[in-house]
C-alpha cells in the first residue's frame, strides 16, 4: 500500500489517498494544546496514537459499532474507509471537567455527572470550536433530527464501551470526543480516539491523557503517558497485509 | 414611596430596596455595547426605557404572563416585587443573527428559524455569559428537568405575545432575552423588557434596538430608535399611587 496524495493536514495527523475509496492515517510526532497555543515534538507520539486508535477502533467494531478502521498499518499508520466528515464534534462527559467547569462554574471539578452529557461543537478551529445547540445543526441545515437522534445513540454507545474497557484497566473515562461521518447505512466514527480524544484518570486521579501535558508542557512526561495507555490497551490485532 | 437602599448596581439600572418585598427599579441614562467596551451617556435613555418596559410588562400580565412588574412611577422608574433571579439568561430567536451567527456560521443573517430556538446563557460577564445546555443546568443542580420546562415554556409565551403585538405596529422580532425568578406558583419574569434586551426591525431592515448603538455608536441615532418604539408601544397604565 503506497500512499498517495495529501488530503488533509492538521495538528496530529495527515490523511493521505490510497485509491479504492481508502486514506492512510499518519499521526505526527507532534503535540498541540492550547488550539496550538503550546506545542512541541514529540518522538514516537505518533505511534502509540496510532496503536491505541487502531485497538480502540478494533474494540468498538466488536460491540458492533462501525467505524472508519480497516487495519493497522505498523509505525504511525493505520488504513482507513474515505469519508467525508460532518463538521461537528461529538463529546461525552462523565464527570465535569474542562469547557464544561469553564462554561458551568456550579460543577466541583470531576464531579461525577449523573448521567453522560453529550455536546455538539462546531468543527472550527478560528471560532474556538464553538458549543452549538442541537437545534442550531437543525435549523442550518447540517443534520436532520433523525442524524442527530442516530448521533446522539451513536456516541453515547462509544463511551459505554470505552468506559467498561477503561474501568476494567482501573481507569475512569472523564470525557471524549468522537467525529462521525454518514454513510448508507447511517454514521461511523472516524477521526482518531486516543489519549488527545479521551480523557482517563487512575484511582489517585493522575491523568494518562493529553491534560499531562496541558499541565506539565513535558513532552517526556506525556509519552510516559501514552506508553502506559497503549501497554493497558494491549496490541491492535488487525493487520494490513 | 421612598427608594432606600441600594441592592444592586448593573449597566444599565439601579435595584433600590423599598420595603414590603418590593424594589425600585431605576434605568440609567447609560449604555453599553460588546460587555461594557463601547459606553456612553445617554441623556433620556433611562426613562425611555423604563417606560417601554412598564408598558410590556403590562403586556404580558394582561396575557397571563406572571411578571415583577407592579406600577410605572414616572420618570426612570417603576416599582416591581423583589426576587432572586435565577442566574440565567434566556434567549428566544426568531430570526439568525448576533451570537447565533458567530457560533453557526451556517445560517444566513437574519434567516427566518422554522422554529424559535432558545438558548440559556449563565449570567457572568467575566465568561461572557456563555451558553449552556439544559443538561448543563441540571447537572449542576441550578434547575430541575421540571423548572426546565416550564422557564422554556414561559419563555415561548412571552415571545409569543410580544412577536404579536411588535408584528402589528410593523416591526419583525428578531430575538429577546429574558431573566426569570422563582416564586410560589412557578416562574415571573424579571429584569427588563426594552429595546436593551429585543431586537426589532422594520420592513426595510432598519434595526429599532441596540444593534443602532452597536453599529453606529451614535447615541443620538440610538434614542431616536427607542422614541419610536416608545411611540409604537404606547404609554403604560398602571401608574403607582
Amino acid at each position: 500500500m503506497r500512499p498517495g496524495e495529501l488530503l488533509y493536514e492538521g495538528k496530529a495527523k495527515r490523511v493521505l489517498d490510497a485509491g479504492d475509496g481508502l486514506v492512510v492515517l499518519e499521526f505526527k510526532d507532534e503535540v498541540t494544546a492550547f488550539n496550538g497555543k503550546l506545542h512541541d515534538r514529540a518522538p514516537g507520539k505518533g505511534e502509540l496514537a496510532a496503536r491505541l486508535s487502531a485497538r480502540m477502533f478494533e474494540l468498538l467494531e466488536e460491540h458492533g459499532i462501525p467505524t472508519h478502521y480497516v487495519c493497522y498499518m505498523g509505525g504511525s499508520r493505520l488504513l482507513a474507509r474515505r469519508y467525508s466528515v460532518v463538521p461537528l464534534e461529538v463529546i461525552v462527559r462523565n464527570y465535569a471537567y474542562g469547557s464544561l467547569l469553564r462554561r458551568m462554574p456550579f460543577f466541583k471539578s470531576m464531579e461525577r455527572l449523573s448521567r453522560p452529557i453529550v455536546e455538539l461543537h462546531l468543527k472550527d478551529d478560528e471560532r474556538g470550536d464553538p458549543l452549538v445547540l442541537p437545534e442550531d445543526a437543525v435549523e442550518a441545515g447540517l443534520l436532520s433530527w433523525r442524524e442527530l437522534w442516530d448521533i446522539r445513540s451513536l456516541a453515547l454507545r462509544v463511551n459505554s464501551v470505552l468506559e467498561l474497557f477503561w474501568r476494567r484497566r482501573g481507569l475512569r473515562l472523564v470525557d471524549l470526543k468522537i467525529e462521525v461521518a454518514r454513510d448508507s447505512h447511517g454514521f461511523v466514527v472516524v477521526d482518531e480516539v486516543s489519549g488527545d480524544t479521551m480523557r482517563l484518570v487512575d484511582s489517585s486521579g493522575r491523568h494518562l491523557d493529553k491534560e499531562v501535558y496541558r499541565r506539565s508542557s513535558s513532552v517526556e512526561a506525556l509519552l510516559e503517558a501514552y506508553r502506559e495507555l497503549a501497554r493497558l490497551a494491549g496490541e491492535p490485532k488487525r493487520r494490513c497485509e
